[in-house]
């Protein structure tokens, strides 16, 4: 807000950048309901309401997997941003195609709910969103690793220990990822426990951040 | 914005999960409207505009008392986040979880609208609609139940008496609705009538907190 | 922010409120979008891609309109806004009630988008839209009057005449609304020019706030 | 928030134009992802999910392209809101004009994936696109002569000249649009290549800002 013309510079505050990202994180984790269809009234002439909507479980599942991964990611947001003290051009552009990545997720999302019970389609259901899933990691590192190299975007005052620490961290999120894509292309059971297991792993607290 | 290294941890200022959650609010209290549709050419063969307009009062009923109850929801958030002094993680994935029924609430409100008025249908569409409304009951009382807990995130100055006041409140709500759940398995129409009751409730002023 | 315990008391500040009514603003506004339907292939078999975008300038007179009619309300709603010192729990109540006149808009914009070429269902297309016009302008003289009666929540500083000068012009908009909706029954194409020189009126810079 | 008397009129800060932008933005750049669809089972009986999933990637390149075509803008409007230290009524109109051409993006986006693999169609589909493109490059020159004119919204601290080369940079960005959109006419798949050039272009770092 007060700027003086010295601090000047083309770039956004890392606060605007998060009001945005946060818009696109709210919308695409709210949008993930409109893929749950209300039943037209001939479908409700081949089983009762209440059969479909108990029937309809791996719609709820896929939701409440998706919302969850997106949660988890929304909140992994604010913990990275916090060590950010710059923005600059590049880093803006690397936010939009994590945000891109993130904005993708309702279309796979939707995918396996509507194909995960269904033999013939459930190994490319699942792959699908699981390489989906492996997208914003993908972005993420690219993130930590643009902003961090040289302390370019971050605290100076993070140590050069725990900045390797996250660094490392979050490329084996994408090896983990990845893993279980191929998991998935052999065995779309498999893929998606061990992809459960990822997304249970990030619900732990997050590392506690290290200063020089 | 101004924090020092000791303040510093991994949790976000309740600021920040405020906004995202206002963004998620109002996503899925603006999404209702998408599930009144545009009658097509064909619908309208065999009724006039006006007619359609008129007959489809179910739908706008649905979107009326979903939008209240969403809205009753969001004034609610703000009352209680106002006792809340951090966050934690645990905080943060039980605030996830609420707005995870947040967001589910265009779908039941959507069959609602659809199958009220079919009398084979009713009762699923009432039940599920109530069950759907105490879900962010019951998450509700979780995250008070885990922030007043010792004091672990709520306002030192606050009572124990009133903490304790809102807790029972909070439990009495679960009971209600499920009630109006339960009810609403033998007769619907009591059914809903007790959970418009609730919503009319809800509408009085929230308690004035109370200090030590 | 820096609340006091003396101050507090369960009403948010109208810059929460604000936050959350321009989400709704944003997404109702950004929602009139999806009411014009990328043509499917059946449909381009009847007449080329270009045909169809010409041809369905119906429904771009519909989305301009409404997002104009919008538009102008959130701005409305901030100049208004200034004026507010103080929410209280039924001012609250009010808002939700006139953002659900606002979140509603996509579907009568969608009806008058869809139907307004067609000569049978014109009439009832048009008065609907007009009708849903003036369903948030009732929402507003409604808000106006609680708020400002006996200073309940407005700036102290505002002259009585200012005030009720304000008033006059809420309700005459109200009344020109049902006027234009009555006009509409008659003469639907006399109705939508009505309302549409009305929302000319609004694009005028609004009045100069005059303090005792 | 500190209004005084003296400097109380009827304009909102450019911080609150923001957020009502940034609410803007982010739905309709994640609106995008609706566009693309979950295949019925109908659908899946001519090919494999798999197969369906790949074979759509015209889906996924307007996605993709409209995304970062909505997302420059957003960092744009960031940049150049930074040179606005005053709003004012026609100010905000032009602002809700822009904001129209954004929302109106997934529409022509969901035309370019549908129909852009299509002979027949392609030229309509992409043309349709550029045109859409064009629109808010027209808002944005408005809206900075409109405000750049004797320094009547801008930082006074701006240097003539740099105001100047800015006008001339949204000016000639006009014109390579409606270039591109001719050219497309005659030739889609160069049209396309010209404004994919374009998109280039603009995620080049935007120029620094020149003080007197």
């Amino acid at each position: 807000m007060s700027e003086t013309k010295d601090s000047f510079n083309t770039e956004m505050t890392t606060s605007r950048l998060e009001a945005f990202s946060d818009g696109v994180f709210a919308i695409a984790i709210t949008l993930l309901i409109i893929e749950i269809k209300v039943p037209s009234h001939e479908t409700l002439k081949q089983e009762s309401l209440m059969e479909y909507i108990i029937h309809h479980w791996p719609k709820y599942f896929a939701y409440v997997f998706a919302f969850i991964n997106i949660g988890i990611y929304w909140v992994n947001h604010h913990y990275l941003f916090k060590f950010f003290k710059r923005t600059d051009h590049v880093f803006n552009l690397l936010n939009v195609f994590f945000l891109m990545t993130i904005a993708f997720v309702p279309y796979p999302a939707g995918i396996l709910g509507e194909y995960i019970v269904e033999p013939e389609h459930r190994k490319s259901a699942i792959s699908f969103f699981i390489f989906s899933m492996w997208l914003p990691a993908f972005a993420w590192l690219l993130i930590w690793l643009y902003a961090s190299h040289e302390k370019r975007l971050t605290d100076e005052r993070l140590s050069e220990t725990f900045t390797k620490k996250l660094a490392r961290l979050f490329f084996l999120s994408n090896v983990l990822y990845i893993i279980s894509f191929l998991i998935s292309l052999v065995n779309p059971v498999a893929g998606i426990a061990v992809s459960l297991g990822l997304t249970l792993l990030y619900l732990l607290p997050p590392m506690k951040p290290e200063y020089q």
